[in-house]
């Protein structure tokens, strides 16, 4: 997988970049990132990438030719397939789906870091194929919003997690948060691991942790718990314990596939 | 404000903590950032901040002992009032009321990076007042997150942005995308401004950006909408353009306030 980031702050990028599993990944192979800097492409000797919105107003809005050429460089550079993705509030809510599309179907994601008072309208009609925002809160620039992609996309990626299983039972994936995670030592300022978990019995161990996951989800997120698909048996085990009246659809386990 | 990064990887935050608005807030005494590594209170000389988890399960669990002692040590240096936040995908969902909040009634705030597969329970009972996730998406530690709140909380500082009221207008204090914007040139690739932009008719470029926010809000945000509450006059702008009939509770202006 390939990205291209498009920033006025490349050094913002640089430490993020190579740390950890993202410095992993770009060191096997398994990811490579090329970083332009927009200002290389501006048109005047100032390096302008900026000027005063048309209809008036605080802010400085992103110039279209600067933007325009540093994308077509990367289309120069790299002739294939590619999706080219603008960071900006106005975006769609990033969520674990996109990611797992990217990382599934592209190839070559282009990420284009807008400032927050915006970029021209008609570079994003003709050149962007995607917009997206991190959440519902206003950050400076997209840089960490593109961070954010490809740290979410990369460890999607065979062979960047050591473990080649863990990416698949994490949260998002079944619309549950993860159940409490205990480690050594038993007893930690008097508080102890709970049995479940010293039990040794499997089964016992991977009930308590879904009906914690649930319950926790049902506190924390109740809009993420009617996404959950149940089979018969988590729905039986949620009706033993009372929990099945909170969640939506599952009051009645029979005709359930 | 003093914020108090807590991390395994303290390198990884360093280029983003020097670039744009922080460098500048940070250089200006608004804000100040100090950086603890939680290795440093590792109990053992191999500074081990992780273990299996119990009931077993692919992954690594944070020691809820450094952890502490890193928190504590933070409490030693600074005895004042303090906020202890978790960034986790088991938290609430970060928005700008929260950004708002923390800004407007903190003034220490301690972000705890969690690395994805957990910490112990234990840890967050006794240390921790809010866990936060930065959305629905998977990322392998909470140093995204902590940079993600450090840049919004701060840009709400006064004095932090160089124009005093250009926070007050941002996206989600009203629950509105912001409209296009466009800039000079005034034809770009055949594309022109739209007239309204061009007119110098101050009412007319306040109503259009008005039309085209709430547009892009129903295109892209159609959860976002209902939550806006819309002036009489914007009521009655709706309705004579036909979009009245997209929003909760706006077909009939008579009765609101």
């Amino acid at each position: 997988m390939l990205f291209s980031v498009l920033t006025i702050f490349p050094e913002f990028l640089t430490s993020p970049l190579s740390e950890g599993i993202i410095r992993k990944a770009r060191n096997e192979g398994k990811i490579r990132i090329e970083i332009s800097n927009i200002r290389d492409f501006a048109l005047d000797r100032h390096t302008t990438t900026d000027d005063r919105p048309y209809g008036g107003g605080e802010g400085m809005v992103m110039k279209p030719e600067p933007l325009a050429a540093a994308t077509r460089q990367v289309h120069a550079d790299h002739p294939g397939k590619k999706r080219v993705i603008l960071l900006s509030p106005q975006g769609t809510v990033y969520n674990q789906s996109i990611a797992e599309r990217l990382s599934s179907t592209e190839t070559h994601v282009v990420l284009v870091c807008g400032r927050y008072e915006g970029v021209d309208e008609r570079f994003r009609n003709r050149y962007v194929d995607e917009e997206i925002s991190l959440g519902d809160y206003i950050l400076t620039g997209g840089e960490l919003g593109a961070l954010a992609v490809i740290d979410s996309v990369s460890r999607l990626i065979p062979g960047v997690l050591g473990c080649s299983d863990s990416a698949d039972k994490d949260t998002f994936s079944r619309n549950l948060l993860k159940h409490p995670q205990f480690t050594r030592p038993p007893t930690f300022e008097n508080q102890d691991v709970p049995s479940e978990l010293l039990s040794g019995d499997h089964r016992r161990i991977e009930q308590y942790r879904f009906l914690a996951s649930v319950q926790r989800t049902l506190e924390r997120r109740p809009d993420l718990i009617g996404k959950v698909l149940f089979s018969d048996e988590e729905l039986r085990l949620l009706q033993k314990h009372g929990l099945d009246r909170q969640i939506p659809g599952a009051g009645n386990t029979s005709g359930r596939s």
